[in-house]
């Protein structure tokens, strides 16, 4: 054998693999990171998951060691469908939901499952980046519409429907996140859930409901999700325990009618989802749920708190941005003339993170906005990092 | 809206999801199983992940429940590629693996990345029926080549590697399982391997090397793997801990060249691996690999003997079978004229699984012969599971 030849790979990588999507600046090597969306670190229960693990481990170790059920624990798709019918009035059960590697790894398998090369699918913008990744990888079509200051403009994307009809073809499906929306924090309102709900009968399209934060509202008044609001089995909804729990356990599900649900499965090839993890987290959530989400509340509303205290006294003039009423993000809009890449220079030497608006677009555009998440750094450092950060956008002003 | 009316989901599936292949019987129902290649559920160490899961929540716990990198707990990935280094004489580093959820995931990962539907790759036949419904799933064009007692047969391999170039296509990787094959049990010698890989470097196609069991040989000489014979960075190597920890902590690997991992983690979009159990699993193996490894190697030797002498006892004439020196199974060819269908009807009767070996080829093959894992069952169980398949063969005999 040739001991020096290297082997080459060239020409062997099929179409479908797109260069991944402009990561947050920062996003782990920052000083004072509000790029990334991960929770507060001071807030995860770490004595109690050990316990938790003990527990599970001892009481019935050979079905957490062992390979598990294809669904996921059964024990946590139960917690989780009665979660959902009391919160949500979901008329759901145990089989209603499939048990994956976070939701991120739940959008996957709904878009690889639904979307071929170049099929259509509409997604409201900005939209989460890890969406816009996953739909560039397989190769959709995606066709946005514009996210108004109540959510997705029905009137675009009526428009988009209806076209779609004269030519003759579907979209796979209408991609959203109406409650603490990422990247903006925003809600959509009732009258405005129903009437996409119509829509969405009407021209035959799913909805994706895509809801990682909704649990953590900090002030007015909850929104029934798309999932409660739905009869007619439209919803295909995604929720996680990232925001909730721990985003290191990696368990998120997919919720979809039952005859749906085994579609999902089809192009699920890893072994099923990690029965050792999802029997800690239904240990810990059983007991520890409610009371969890009430401190978590607390914790992201603060952070929030500071966050829009410090932009109101230090954001330059033109600057405007979202108060959300939940969740981890607000979305601030540069003063017109602002330089993206400047900001983004000055950011990386003063050792501030942020996500670009550009990142949350699938069609280029955000180069006038930016994603600040205050959920990981302290009070302390979120006070100082959009001080910094004002001061930077001041600096790569026009 | 209209609350009676159903959503119909007709039409809107991608073609690429295929029917799930052929599961084997009673993989988990039966009260005897011979069928999934499960651990040995005694063998858990359970105290040991319990207080290695308490230190890691009390020594880096924010690390292991936010997001974590990429690539993979570096920990982790340290310990491997200094296990890889010593037992294969493996060039790798922490920067040549990919960790995965399970080894099943690191196989879809490489086939999203690399298979376009139509592309040919090449596997053994009989092969592991997770390949098979992979491969399916993808739509690759499976070209099969026959298992001989001491591998894959190179004659055909060659043969159809000259074939496709002929018509100027390449197959997209060889995928082999050189050492206790699964289904067969069967081992590639070492100057098999050696060709195997000149072939490889010939015909431009890389091998994909599936060693879940390779640690767990019970007598013989230990093969070099393929990864430590190749040079030239032609094999991607997959590995997991499902056969030497445990398969509910669902943690595998990709080993390949640094510059063709990138292509791997472009088509990964589950927010990375679970950080929480790659450090618990890292823990644990830190301390433990090697004795527990040790400890296993001899209860799986006397788990296969029990198998073994079994069916020396009670296979009916015309029965044949291999005598793995490694791993979980035993490939088990009927006597001719046997009706794999009454077989497998009787032994749901008498609550005996096996695995029909009509789930182990891509092409239909298969109903002349039955793979048996003696992983799971005790050894009584064994034993009687045995006693009980001899006797449903003799009766579903021609």
């Amino acid at each position: 054998m040739a001991e020096d030849r290297r082997f080459s790979y060239e020409g062997l990588w099929a179409p479908k693999a797109a260069r991944p999507a402009v990561r947050g600046r920062g996003a782990g090597g920052t000083r004072i990171d509000l790029a990334g969306g991960r929770p507060d670190p001071a807030s995860f229960p770490y004595a109690e998951l050990a316990e938790a693990t003990r527990r599970v481990l001892a009481r019935d170790g050979a079905a957490a060691l062992n390979y598990g059920e294809p669904l996921g624990f059964i024990g946590l798709r139960e917690l989780l469908a009665e979660k959902y019918r009391r919160d949500e009035g979901a008329r759901v059960d145990a089989d209603n939901f499939l048990i994956t590697n976070g939701s991120a790894h739940a959008l996957q398998l709904v878009v690889e499952a639904l979307v071929g090369p170049g099929d259509p699918i509409i997604c409201e913008a900005p939209t989460w980046m890890g969406a816009v990744h996953t739909f560039r990888v397989q190769r959709a079509e995606v066709l946005t519409v514009d996210l108004d200051t109540d959510g997705i403009n029905l009137d675009q994307l009526e428009d988009i429907l209806r076209r779609l009809k004269r030519e003759r073809r579907q979209a796979k499906f209408i991609y959203t996140i109406p409650t603490f929306q990422n990247p903006t924090g925003l809600t959509m309102p009732l009258p405005k859930r129903r009437r996409l709900l119509e829509l969405a009968l009407e021209y035959g399209t799913p909805i994706v409901e895509d809801d990682a934060y909704g649990d953590l509202r900090f002030e007015g008044e909850p929104q029934p999700s798309l999932l409660g609001l739905d009869a007619a089995g439209a919803v295909i909804k995604l929720g996680t325990v990232s925001k909730i729990l721990a985003a290191g356990l990696r368990l998120g599900w997919i919720i979809a009618p039952k005859e749906v649900i085994g579609h999902f499965l089809t192009v699920k090839l890893d072994g099923g989802t990690n029965p050792f993890v999802s029997r800690v987290a239904a240990e810990y959530l059983r007991e520890h749920m409610d009371a969890h989400i009430g401190e978590l509340i607390e914790v992201y509303r603060r952070k929030r708190d500071a966050m829009l205290t410090t932009l109101g006294e230090y954001a330059p003039q033109g600057c405007r941005w979202t108060r959300p009423e939940g969740g981890f993000f607000v979305w601030l809009k540069l003063p017109a003339g602002t330089s993206l890449g400047r900001l983004s220079e000055l950011c990386a030497q003063n050792g501030v993170g942020f996500m670009p608006g550009t990142a949350c677009y699938p069609d280029g555009r955000g180069e006038d906005a930016i994603r600040l998440a205050y959920s990981f750094p302290t009070v302390e450092e979120i006070r100082e990092g959009t001080r910094l950060l004002c001061e930077a956008i001041r600096q790569a002003g026009g």
